[in-house]
């Protein structure tokens, strides 16, 4: 193990508009050796985002924004190989923000552990980790949804969405789905039992909005931005709420795109639009953990990884993410 | 007064964009006689104020909207000259939503009393009617500024964001108002005690503010959407609360116009942006309108009123108001 170099996907160049292969290089560096207090941990899965696109831009950002060549944002589900610290031993398994790398040497205090009781340690950044929280949190803390409400999630197949759906149902919500694809849309109907979908690519989301939902929409959970969000504000309810969780359509945009000036609907409608980063409810992580692991248990909540084999593949399953190729939590399987 | 006729100006066709003279006509009708419960009243003043654009356009509203014909919609204060009913006797001054009219029979229990001890009766449709309403619980209910908080209107020497700017100064807010001239900038600083004024006309607003207040703006009373709301969009703080009272700049627009599609900024800052409508606050006016009373009386709230003397001249006026002509609240004066 002494040879073997450390691999890290780096930014090499700021993407202008949507990324290329070549904004990405692999750095080698010798193998990292953990110091008193630290782990040295293996990078089981790489979990791919779309919020990692905003680090590679520069301008505001809530978090430092990436320079070229440092290593790609990013949390990974790891397992401690070395241990100088009594809080792990070797063989344990944690979430570790290292960035897009195969090993690393960290305090332990930086990592948490990951119930491997809960599911399999892929959800550990899936179902069960940021993406199962930050929609947990948007649906019931932010947009606070009652029983017979119409809610509408966009890139409902996702990760955050496929969540956002189904504790729609559990909460007694009218839930309908925005994707991209017709397997997707069959998908969030069929499998996870959303009352209904729409495909953004072939159909008018603000016509089919309002045919499904006469009322109009309650809740709107918004991953996506752009026209899609144009339609669903063509159609909101009284005093009705949007959550602001992603803008993935705007992610690759070299310019702001315009839209439609349509703020006025809020005055006619009383309603609220409110953005919200899901790192603001890490206190309350846990009982959201629990929850979501029993509804899984009881099978009122499904999900879907879509699983990339190979670290040196993450540039390309992440620029499929930004476009809508994936299917499902977009995971990189780095070691078994 | 039975040759005498009533006089309305009516829609007399739906503008496309600025409305002009020709978009209104007068109609001539007989001297209405009040039956049984009713009230004979003739307009004092009649209030001007930009939502009565929404209502001369087609498409969704959160009020009925007109059609070509139409007497235009409106409040007036106007004096019991007639009275078939206990509540109301001869010379008493009422809230009547009459519209642009000089005379009317209408039922007493549609009316409202105008105490005239509070103020002058030109403020039961100024700083202590619907626009003193509207600044009122559009500050304290919707945005519920906190003492340090940097607060932004704009409009704001108009019959609502003056009394918005002088609230928040009561609350301890360090407040900014963005005008159209130098002598409104003068006048919500020097007379209405601002912190600080931007003329959108001649500076840069995003910049201004990013001077004015570099720890960002925490409250945002919008009254004009467009780019002055894009600059404050810009230099939101964390947690800042929008206000969507009004759009006056796209009240005259044909087409929605194209902006920025920037909702992420809510994301990154944890922001919200709510519409309102006063008329949601009916049941709580009272408490408001004592309150501001006081303020009036303390010297803390000053108002300034731009009266233009003659029924015949209210679309002149009225097409003022929706540039920016007006300096204060515009009233039409009708009668003595």
């Amino acid at each position: 193990m002494a040879d073997y170099l450390n691999r890290a996907w780096t930014m090499a160049s700021r993407p202008d508009g949507e990324p290329t292969p070549a904004n990405f290089a692999i750095a080698e560096s010798a193998m990292p050796e953990p110091k008193h207090g630290e782990l040295l941990i293996r990078t089981l899965y790489l979990s791919l985002d779309p919020y990692m696109r905003g680090r590679m831009r520069s301008g505001p950002s809530y978090a430092v924004v990436l320079e070229p060549g440092d290593v790609m944002t990013g949390e990974v589900v790891a397992r401690v190989e070395k241990s100088e610290s009594p809080l792990y031993k070797v063989g344990d398994t944690v979430l570790a923000k290292i960035g897009w790398q195969e090993w690393a040497a960290v305090g332990a205090h930086t990592v948490k552990p990951v119930d491997t009781e809960l599911g399999p340690v892929s959800t550990g950044v899936g179902v069960l980790g940021m993406p199962g929280m930050t929609a947990y949190f948007g649906l019931l803390s932010v947009l606070k949804p009652r029983a017979g409400d119409t809610l509408v999630v966009s890139a409902a197949s996702g990760a955050v969405g496929a969540v956002v759906g189904q504790i729609g149902k559990i909460n007694g919500c009218f839930v309908i789905g925005v994707a991209g694809s017709d397997e997707k849309c069959r998908y969030i109907v069929d499998e996870l039992g959303f009352n209904a979908a729409i495909n953004y690519k072939t159909q008018n989301v603000s016509e089919e909005l309002a045919q499904l939902s006469p009322t109009g929409v309650d809740c709107y959970f918004d991953n996506v931005g752009g026209s899609i969000t144009d339609a669903v504000f063509d159609n909101l309810a009284l005093k009705s709420r949007v959550a602001i969780c992603g803008q993935i359509s705007q992610y690759n945009a070299a310019e702001p795109q315009l839209g439609p000036r349509n703020l006025s609907v809020l005055t006619r409608m009383r309603g609220t639009v409110e953005g919200f980063l899901v790192y603001d409810f890490e206190l309350q992580y846990e009982i959201a953990r629990a929850r979501i692991a029993g509804w899984i248990k009881d099978g009122r909540i499904k999900y879907k990884e879509d699983i990339v084999d190979g670290f040196e593949n993450a540039p390309e399953a992440f620029i499929g993410l930004l476009t809508g190729k994936n299917f499902g939590k977009l995971l990189v399987k780095v070691s078994e």
